[in-house]
Order: C-alpha cells, then structure tokens, then sequence
C-alpha cells in the first residue's frame, strides 16, 4: 500500500518531484474541525526551502490548493484533499540517474524493482519533497490536537555530533525552541550552521536527531501490540525519507541501564498521580501514560553531495566516477524537524479517533 | 486493530499470560509451504524460559497446538491457527496491581485505559508471553524463506554496555553465532552472563540491544514511504514488550556521520553490482537493494526487579512502597533475539507476498 | 485477507470442517462490555444442525470454548478468542472429492488454485460449519448492540418460492418472528418445512431468502462510498457460504419503481422526523437514517444433493456420474437465519466504533 | 474509512459536487503498465452527463488531469493520481437543503451527521459525480485486465420494468452491446428511452437493473469467506450511489430453486472442464472458477423528481411540501452502466494483485 497510512484516518501521499502536483487526501476525519489556512501556512513554511539565514537560497513557501474536505473553514465530513503544484517541471537530464545510479539515493533500487518505469526526475516519488504533502496533513491534525490540550513542538536534538541543550523529558519547555533555527541554546545553534556550512563548503553534508515532544495527551490513546502508540507512530516516522533511527524515551540508552535507573517511579505530584522520571516518553505498553510522550529520530546525511562518489555506468556494467551537479541542502535535519511533528501529529490523531470516535464535534 | 498485523499476510496475536490459552491466528499464506515441525519446535525453545547455562531453572518449551491450517505437513490455503496452553491458572495474587501498579509496566496506564476490567495477572495481555505465539507466526515464516534463500539471524550485539564483537553489515557471519548464547564472541558472551548474574544479585535486571540480519533478499521487496520495509518492520517489532529503539544500517551514528562517510559507494564485485559498504543496512527508499539488511533493536532492562521501589496505592491515593516478589528474567535480551527474529520474518514475508502474490507454490 | 474482517474490529475466523478445531478472535472490542454467556449459547444453538421438528437428527449445540478476552465475565480490552472442537475428525474417504468434484461446491475451484493442497475433508474452510464461529462473534456484538437499544432480528422471508407474511418495513414486529421456526405467519411455516421435506424425499434441496431487520440505530452510523453501511454489511454477508444475492429496502424492487414510489416522505409523526415509507431501508448515502435497517439475503438450495449429477474424474479426464452419500440439510436457509443476524451484528458493530470509539464503558 | 477501497490496490476518491474539484489516488499498481488516454477518456465519456439521444442537453466529457503516477505514458510504481475541476461553482442556492431536506437523498442523515457541517452543494460529497473519479480508476484497471485477456461489459438489464432480451451467462455477446445505447436488443432499448421520457413528462423518474460480465478469468482468484470474489466487489459497487441491490448468478431466482436446477454440471466441453450452466455466476467459495463472471445491480429511481413531495421544515419542525428545480436526469441507470464496469474493474484488479504480487511487468 506504499503511500497510504492509517487504521481510522487514511492518509494517501502522491506526487513526484517533477511530475504536476504533489498532493494528499485525508479521509475519515470529523466533520466541524476548524482550520486556520494561515497557521498551516505558516507550518508549512517550516519545511519550505530556502529559508532561515543558513541557507543561501530564498523562495516563496509551497502554497496548497484545497481541492475537497473544508467548506467555509470547517472540515465537512468528507475526503480532504490538497495539492501543491510544482514549478520545475522534468528537464530530461535525469535521465543519467538510470545509467549512472547515485549511492544513498533509491535510483539503482527502483530501476531494478520499476525495470525503468520510474520517475528518476529529482528523485521522483522518493524525493524529499513528498514531506509536504505530509505536512499539509500533520499541519491540519496538529491544529486540531491542540484544540484538545495536545501540543506536539520537535527541535534539533544535534547535528554533525553537536548536540543542543538537554530538555526536560518530564517537562520539556517547547516554548524554549527557537523558531528561526529550533533548537533551545541559541549558541549551540550557531555552532550547528556553522558546522553545516563547513560541510557544504567542503562538497559533503550532514546528518542530525530530531527530538520530539507531545504533551497534553489523555492517558489511554494506542492499543496493545500492533496498534501501540510506538508501532503506530514507527510506521509513519520511517515512512519520511532519510530517517534511519527510532527512539522512545531513554531508547537506546535504556538498554544499558539497570531497571533500577530506568523504572520510573510512580509517584504523587500536586495530587496528580505521575512518574518522578519519563525514561519511558510516555507509552507504556504501547498505551499514553499521561506523561509527554518523547521520542528521537535519527536523520542521515544529505546523500546528494558535490564530492566525487563511486558508482556503476549500467549500461556498460563499469565502475563510474560521479559528481553530483546542482544545489542540495547540506543537512535536511533542519527542514525535517516540523515533518517529524507532522508525522507523529498523524499518528497521534489516528490512535485519537480510534479511541473517541469520529463524531462531529459539538 | 491492537494485536493485528499485516497488510498482505494477518497476523492475530490473542491471550493473556494467565488466561487459558495463548495463540494466534495467520491468514493469506499461500497453499503447499512445508511445515517443519521439528525445526519450530527448536526456534520456539530459543525462546522459552530456562534455557541456557546463565538460567537457573530449567522448563519444557512451549508446544504448540495446530487448530487449522496445516494438513499433512503443508499449508492448506486456509487460514493458520495454533494455540499454547496455559501451565499457570489465575491465581488471584495479581490483584494487588490493580492497587499498587509496578513502575515500568503497564499496570496504572491498563487500569485507566481498561477501567479496572483489563486481565492484570502476569501481566495479561501485554506479558512477553505473548511473543510465544509470534514466534509460532514468524518461525513458520522463517522456514517459508528459507526456501527462497532468505536467511534470518539475530544475536545479542550488547547486554548492559559490554558490546559483543563486531560483525559484517556487508557479509554477516550468521554460522558463526553461538546456538547457546547468541553472540558470536564466547569470552564476551561470558561476560554478559556474569554481568546478568550480578544483576540479579543486587535485584536489579539489565537491558540488551538486538541486532538482526537478513541475507538473500531479492532487490525490490517493499514499497514507498509507509510500506517501506522500515515502516513495515518497525510496525512489528515496536509490537514486542520492551523495545525501545530501532535503527537500520548505521541508524543514530549516520546522524553524527557525513555524505561523504555515510553514502555507500557503488561497485562491481565478482561481476555483480553492490555497495562497499553498508550504512544503509541493505534497505535505500523503503526498498530492499540485495545487500544484507540489518538492524538494530534496542530492550529495556526488565521492569520487574526485586529491589524496593516507589508506587502509589490507588484505593488510598498515597504514596507506598513496592517489592515485586517471584522470579523474573533479570535480563529479557537474550529471549528477546528469536522474537526479532521472528517478527522480522513476517514483516519481511508480508513484503514478499506483495511482490509475488499468494498463488500456490509450483 | 480471505478470513479477516473490519476496519474498527477486527474479526479473524479459521477453521476447517474437519480439523482440530474452528474458532474465531475478535479484536479491537472496548474493554468491560458484559458477556451473558448462556444467551449466546442459546443463540449459537438456533444455528446448529439437527434442532428444530423439520430435520430429523438431533444433536447437542456447539460449545465454545473461550481462550482469551473475557475475565470474569467481561471484556477486559485484549482480543477475544474462542475455539469450537471438531467432533468429526478426517475419515479420508474425502480424497475423491479431488478426483470428483462437486457440482455447487467449491471442490474444482480449490483443487485448481491450492493446487490439491487444500484440506477438502467436508468441505474444509469453505464448509458452512465455519458460520459457527462467526455467531460466536456476531452473538458478542448483539448483545453489546442490545445494551445501546439496537436489536437485530431476521427470518426466513420465502424458503423454495413460498414466502412468509409481510413485515411493516417501518416497525418490525420482530416479537412475532416464530423461535422454533422463523416465521411469523406458522402456517406458511409449516408449508415451507411441508415443501423441505418433500424435496428430501426427491433426492433434493431448496433455498430461501432471509430477511434482518435492524431496530433502534442512532442516525449517523455508517461512513460515505466504501465505508457506508451497505458495503459495510455486503463485504460480511457475502462471507456467509451460499449466499448469492443481497438486497437493502425496495431493492430490486425498486429498480421498477418511479422515484415519486419509491421516494420515502420525510414527515412528523409523534413529533419525531421520520419517514413515512422505508423503501431506503434505513439507510440513505450509505449512513443510517433512523428507521430500521432492513436486507434481505439469497439463499442458494445446498448443492450436496442425493440425486445423481455430472461430473468429470480429473485423473482420467472423462465425464462421470456423482452420487454424493451422507445426510446433508435439504435447506440450510432456517439454519442460516442466525447467522445474517450475526454477520449483521458484527458490521453494525464495527460501524458504531468507528462512530463512538473503543474507550471502556463507564 | 468512507472513501477509500482495497487491500491491494487503495483507491481514494475525494471531492463534493461544487467543490474545487473531484478526483483519485490509486495506489499499489505495479509499474510498466501502458495507459490508453483516448481510450480512458472514451470510457469516461460514456458517464458524462448529456450524452446520446435520450437525453437534451450536450456537454463536453470530463477530463481528467493526470497529475502523478504516470511517465510517457507507463505507471510508474508511485500512486497514480487525477482530477477533474468542477465547473459549477458553488452558488449558495443550497442552503434550503439543509432546511428542507429532500425525500431519497442523504440531505437529513448528512445534516444530522455532520451537524450542519457538510457540503450541501450539488449533493457534496454523496452526489453521484464522485462516480466520475471511480470511472477513472476503474477504465485503468479496465484496460490492465484486458491486456491479461480479461474483459469486462456491462448492459441495461432493464428499466422501469422493461426488459432487455437475455444474455448467455455462459458465453455472453458482449460485442452485441450496442455502444450508444447499452442494450443488446435495440428495439427494447427505444421502449426503455421511451419509459423514461414519459417518466420524465410527468416530473417523474425510473430505476433499472445492469447486468455485468466478466470474461477470461483465470481460475482462483479471490480469496475466501470476507475476501471473496462477491464480498470484494460487493463492497465497492454498494459504493456507487442509488445501488440497492446486488446478486451473482442465478442470484435471487436460485433462492427459489431446487438444488438439481441450480447446480452447475461439471462438464468437458472441447476438452476443457467447464460448468454446463452459469448460475453460479463463475464464482464458487469467493473464487473464480474460469466461468463468466456475472452479476446484477439494482439502481433505485432518481430521487430527484420534479414532482411535489412531502418534506419538513427542520427551522420550524413543521410539514412542508417540496419542489425541488433544476434539470436532473430522469434515469440514472443508462449512466451507471460504465460505472459498474468500473467499479467491477478496480475489485477484480485488486484480487489479481493479490494472487500475482505487484511486480513490474516485463
């Protein structure tokens, strides 16, 4: 089912990178959902290229045009559907992507598993840009989580091994995170453009971890096993291009604690029932605490990069030399971040709907 | 859909640790695969409790109960079902967590989400007993591969820090993992043990991180965004108690790595195009590219541990102290490697029955 | 997903007629929802062979046997799971049925896609032995739909052409429905078991139309196209073995009416909106309008039949002539009255949970 | 999940009638299938509105923008996506439906549902232009399977009562279907334009049945109980606005026969096992047994009728009388024709993915 996602909402992605429009549709929804077309503009401006004093390029941010769904500003209780219509249009000198395949992108993968038929253009379907589509549908789910209290807020964890400072699992301070460049230590984030822009310089790129926040969630939302708020949100995270890794919690570093360190004690807080620590994010059992739910997401370094790379002329069946010719981002961490809000703001309204339903909204 | 997985194959997981049976239910296996009884039975019994020197008490395994499916040693085309009998009935003993919840497990969330009504003993529905009829889903996919020339293995790549030695994401030694203790060190192997040991002395348990590999895949298993193989595993194996992280290929290090370090290069070798290397843990645009996969899973330590800790009495709503008595695992990875490998295998099988369709084997 | 169904539950039914067992898990249903377990022995026993003066075997109902799900008499939010043993195991003087197969029967059809692995023993899991597990599931969701005031009732509408007095489309009098013999008019009751056994006597068999009325629906249920309650209960009860033909309100009927017939008035009727036909029966763009829900169901005759019928040996490639042995029901249509309801139930069901979500009860 | 379909393939269908625009995604189809655009827009043709002599107004065909999934003229493996821009915008006259709602459509369940939220214009999202996506999808799935030998034809069965001279279920003259008209007798088919005329005169309208034929079926496809063959297709076409009815085969007629009559003989014809009869309609136990596959759709009257009708006022809960404006077709079954051929097309495509994977083809 490649590009479609959800159990009680159905999210379908569609587009290619040069194709006419990349798009979604957004069915199951409620009906009577407010929408704010600037908030959603402004989301989606996160994601647009160009922007923030790091990059060097500025352009207008991707525009949606909706097509179905939202009458007079309200969700009406059918299909949403939205398209942004792209400006570059296929130049034919993708064409080499075939011939000569760029290691760390899916060119060789998708000639053999698509004999050819693909859209190599800008990465076709793979292209990066598919995440706006994506967050026209978590921009939308986000505004609607947060009429409930649910508040879901992502920055960069690090990049390049340079790591922001720590937030509070228990409380993390989402007001903190800048929103030129989202991290918390304005210093650090200087640190990070400039570690990027050495990489540019040098014709390679870098990876990051984008760590991210939903607070305000009812305890109880995701179901055992299979349907765990972990599985659910999992699917839709490593369904964003370049994501390589997936934490909840203390993750990784769980696994070299004790249970003694990583048990969160239950505890009463100002007559609330909660947990001294949050080693968990917030899901146990696959099921919301009541505590923010905390996750990390590990991006890999811009593949496309201007060093000399090998690769394979399939034609002839000989080794290759490649350069890469063209402007790329030298980190996507930073573009990535508001997609892991969409993406886990999806996730989180699909466990939302299965646990309360998709009645109108009184 | 809670304990349901699949898109092309459905997996049902059903049973509560205490209730009269544990089971599951496969639908959508093609007719005429060949089931090796004996081979499940000995996949399952990497599984089952007290096995192993570093254990000390030592049970039968799990024997399975065929319901439908199988007829004289093949699949029939119908639905698959199996069963597991229950040893221990419902004691009554368990109440107790319905009052005082244990930090680390589902108790408190289960008793929000379910009422009061949820099954609390050993666990219920969300005890690693349930990864019992996973296996009997995943060892059943793990021989239908096999057949294909896909392989599957898995071995503890560290419990508690101490790191096992390292293996080739590019040609992993499977043969060489150690059938006992699956590491493919045994000095270090030893050294887990100990340290496992000395866990459970001081009452305190330890966690592991997995890695698992699997080798022969053709190139074109998977498809785009959110059913890539990572979406698709990741749904699974997030499916198992206590995991808590997940990464592909070089996974978090390729977030701190360059392009230039991170992408593989492409090459001919013995006339056959590959990569060089294998950060990307065989996976490029949700799709298999003929390298090993491989990944990486990361458990927590056991929850259940001997020492004193906080919780809070519910009936009263003041803070109390809890000792878990009875035996638990002190550390649950080492149980935990052929349950990814078996979730491994259905996610992977599902992908497979994508490609190639459900039409009876010839 | 041959044997799986639901979008908000997930109902898994295996089984074949002969195996160890048949059984069912029902996933996704609310925690603490009562199970009244001799209520719905009492409705699995309406299905069972040989009750009722019309048949001449008698036999003791089928029994299930729960596994999972349901503690102390309520759901306790895991998957529900319950096992019917198979009296009757495989005598192996079925093997001719893959050398002979049956007209009516699903024998050549299985023989040529599961390559002659399939279990043909009674008819395997195409059996109509496999609608007992589903009564199982569809007894749970009528009695939980019972306790929102929304009651199910069907009878036999016509069995070989004789048709049952007419029900009033706008206000069932399901109190009148007959319990020993589904009709509310007797003497045409008797009539139909009259024409029943003299099609026995010939060697024969017939069929019958049901007809499900569905009382008590809040309007709203039921999503639009592919989803609405039409699509919804078709994909169900076109799982029940025999069934050939599915109708909702004037059906076929109307497809010879004027639009000024068939349109149903909307008009105030003790101050509630209503509509004063029910040709739509109950449903209008795909969702419940609050009258009742009404289908009717085409029962094909049982085509095990004792006179003698053509057929081809497969080994020889030859015409033959069949002769099938054993006690078979001349009309399965009495028997299969149960089980639309439950089918009706079930997908009612999963429509109410897509409507109110799965949270507990309070 | 209203609008969206399949298990294999997903076809999303969005839009309202006034809306921007309706349209489609299909995901799931293999890459490297050949897209006829004069022969899509040909079959979208036949269900554009004004089209032959029946009917006064002319208009222009909709066509459809392709805007991802397709490359020089091949699928490309990404999902296909399309829409067609409505050329009536919304004009504000419909708001009196949502205080006078009209008898036959979902005008009050819609109201009540969506709480006043839903697109009233032209029906929303419930009119029967949404059938005009469907066609898209279903003419490509159309023209896949006729590459594989498989045909499909549909044809007015009757209207208004007026039958159409019958067909051979078992070697149907689907080349005798007259393409304007789609009847096989065209002195029937000028009585059938002739009923619907005089409906029309009086302010009137009629309903029809189309029979369906699928041709070339390989044997085993579909799966069995709820993946059927009858269950797949039931579920999309009770998609298709204004059916309310469906049967395969003999249908509702076998409900009235004996077991001799409707069982089919098993029988060799020209060396091949064939049935000697079709009542079955070409599936037995959900799966394709290389018969014709056959069945009937009832299509209610248009509820739109410019005769007075009874509705209530929902401001004042008061009786009211109804005449609802504007020119709506007075039959709708003539149009519904490809529709079901459509919708036929997309459930047979689906369980072919099914039974052969979702590889390129070559």
């Amino acid at each position: 089912m490649s590009s479609t996602y959800g159990e009680h909402l159905k999210l379908s992605i569609f587009g290619q990178s040069h194709g006419a429009a990349i798009g979604m549709t957004l069915d199951g929804i409620p009906a009577g959902l407010p929408v704010d077309m600037d908030a959603l503009q402004a989301f989606l401006a996160r994601r647009a290229p160009g922007q923030g004093a790091y990059a060097t390029s500025r352009k207008e941010a991707d525009s949606p045009e909706f097509l179905a769904g939202i009458v007079d500003g309200f969700t009406c209780g059918a299909p949403i559907a939205a398209i942004i219509r792209n400006q570059n249009t296929r130049s034919g000198d993708y064409e080499e992507l075939k011939e000569k395949p760029r290691p760390g992108h899916a060119d060789l993968t998708a000639q053999i598993k698509y004999g050819g038929y693909q859209d190599v253009a800008g990465g076709g379907h793979f292209s990066g840009r598919l995440t706006a589509p994506l967050c026209i549908a978590g921009g939308l789910c986000k505004q609607w989580l947060a009429r409930k209290g649910i508040r879901i807020g992502a920055r960069l964890f690090s990049v390049g091994g340079i790591q922001d400072a720590p937030m509070d699992r228990c409380d993390p301070a989402l007001d903190q995170i800048n929103p030129d460049f989202p991290v918390i230590d304005a210093k650090i984030g200087a640190q990070m453009r400039e570690a990027i822009a050495a990489a540019k310089a040098e014709g390679d790129s870098l990876g990051g971890v984008i760590e991210c926040f939903v607070t305000g969630l009812p305890v109880g939302l995701g179901d055992p096993m299979f349907d765990g708020l972990e599985s659910k949100l999992a699917q839709i995270i490593f369904g964003i291009p370049a994501v390589k890794g997936l934490e909840f919690g203390a993750g990784f570093e769980a696994a070299a604690m004790r249970g003694s360190e990583n048990n969160d004690p239950i505890v009463i807080n100002n007559d609330k029932i909660v947990t001294a620590t949050n080693n968990a994010g917030g899901i146990l059992g696959g099921i919301s605490n009541g505590m923010p739910l905390q996750l990390r997401v590990a991006i890999k370094p811009t593949p496309s990069i201007a060093k000399e790379q090998l690769t394979v002329s399939l034609s002839k069946n000989e080794q290759e030399k490649l350069i890469i010719q063209g402007r790329h981002d030298p980190c996507i961490a930073p573009r990535a971040v508001p997609v892991v809000e969409a993406a886990a703001a999806i996730g989180i309204f699909d466990a939302y709907l299965a646990y309360f339903g998709n009645k109108t909204e009184e």
